[in-house]
């Protein structure tokens, strides 16, 4: 710290809120004000939200999403599709696929996909947890959710491989041009895929 | 909140980050799954020190500045000089002045300047506070180091008015070309202002 903190307290806040990602120090400092200019309660609600992050979230036993018992509302629910599951990198891709409002099934996070660049393999992922899920219940399709990088293809072709066997139907996300996209913008891989892919026309 | 948050400890902590000003919900959700990565310790650290900016700062009796106890480091310093006070608008400021490393005199923190279109008059300040350390102690010389706008410039005349009966010398920081700056790209007020009082020329 080169600065010259008038306060060992308020130096140690902005040491602590400059460690999150892409908050720097004046970032840091203009954010440490403004909790000053506010009243304790706020303070503490924030402060005491942060901690119970880690103390309170657990991870789901059967999807490893994030949850705050150890089974998930979403795995719990009767509501739900439980012969169809969308595979996922993380919680905030399940947030994604919700917001749609168009999948009614069950998730499974792997926690991240292989990447050897960033020393990731199959054995950090959830995958056997996964393999294990769709040997023992009744799954009729698994939909693969992964991101569209060379990454996420590796990922997908493993999974593959090693659901096989089960002779559970498997699919993977339409690609193709983004709605309200112009054509001229979207990159040739994308826009070739989407000419093979081709699908029937239909009114809507 | 539209988003299906898999969680309320989740959902509670990215309300209370996406209250602080510049971070939208989506930064703070980024926020609190970068904190969930982290351990336990980290977590509270970055917690208990944005609870402790609320009950364990004070601000100085003397200059008004944040600090650790009831007179801050400055003002209960024995090496800097007490007949010169340099006013500034915020804590932000001192730190700004400190850093250039060329004033050893003592501060007085507005917290604020006279702003009618904020609803700021001078009643909001710690001006009554000023004129008393002026009035009481043996000060030479009072700087005023506020912003150049309007505002800045309102208030400098009010304290002008309020100060000018205690024959104190009073000087304001110096306006011109900015160090580093090309003339094609300074204002013409600023520019006019830097050869109304150009200075004579040095050899550095």
């Amino acid at each position: 710290m080169d600065r010259n903190y008038s306060s060992k307290v308020l130096a140690q806040a902005v040491h602590e809120i400059s460690r999150l990602p892409g908050i720097g120090e004046k970032t840091a400092l203009r954010l440490a004000l403004h909790i000053l200019k506010k009243d304790l309660t706020q303070a503490k609600a924030l402060g005491n939200s942060i901690i119970s992050l880690k103390e309170n979230i657990k991870i789901c036993k059967i999807c490893n999403n994030i949850s705050d018992s150890d089974f998930c509302s979403i795995c719990t629910s009767n509501e739900r599709d439980d012969t169809i599951i969308c595979v996922v990198e993380n919680t905030r891709d399940v947030m994604a696929v919700e917001n749609t409002g168009q999948f009614f099934g069950h998730y499974h996070v792997l926690g991240g996909i292989i990447s050897p660049m960033d020393g990731i393999g199959p054995a950090d992922l959830s995958i056997d947890s996964l393999v294990e899920r769709i040997e023992q219940n009744g799954i009729k399709e698994i939909i693969f959710a992964l991101p569209t990088t060379m990454e996420g293809d590796t990922t997908n072709f493993y999974l593959y491989k090693k659901l096989t066997h089960t002779n559970t139907k498997i699919s993977t996300l339409a690609r193709g041009v983004a709605i309200g996209d112009d054509l001229e913008y979207t990159d040739e891989i994308t826009l070739g895929r989407s000419l093979v892919n081709r699908i029937k026309f239909e009114q809507t």
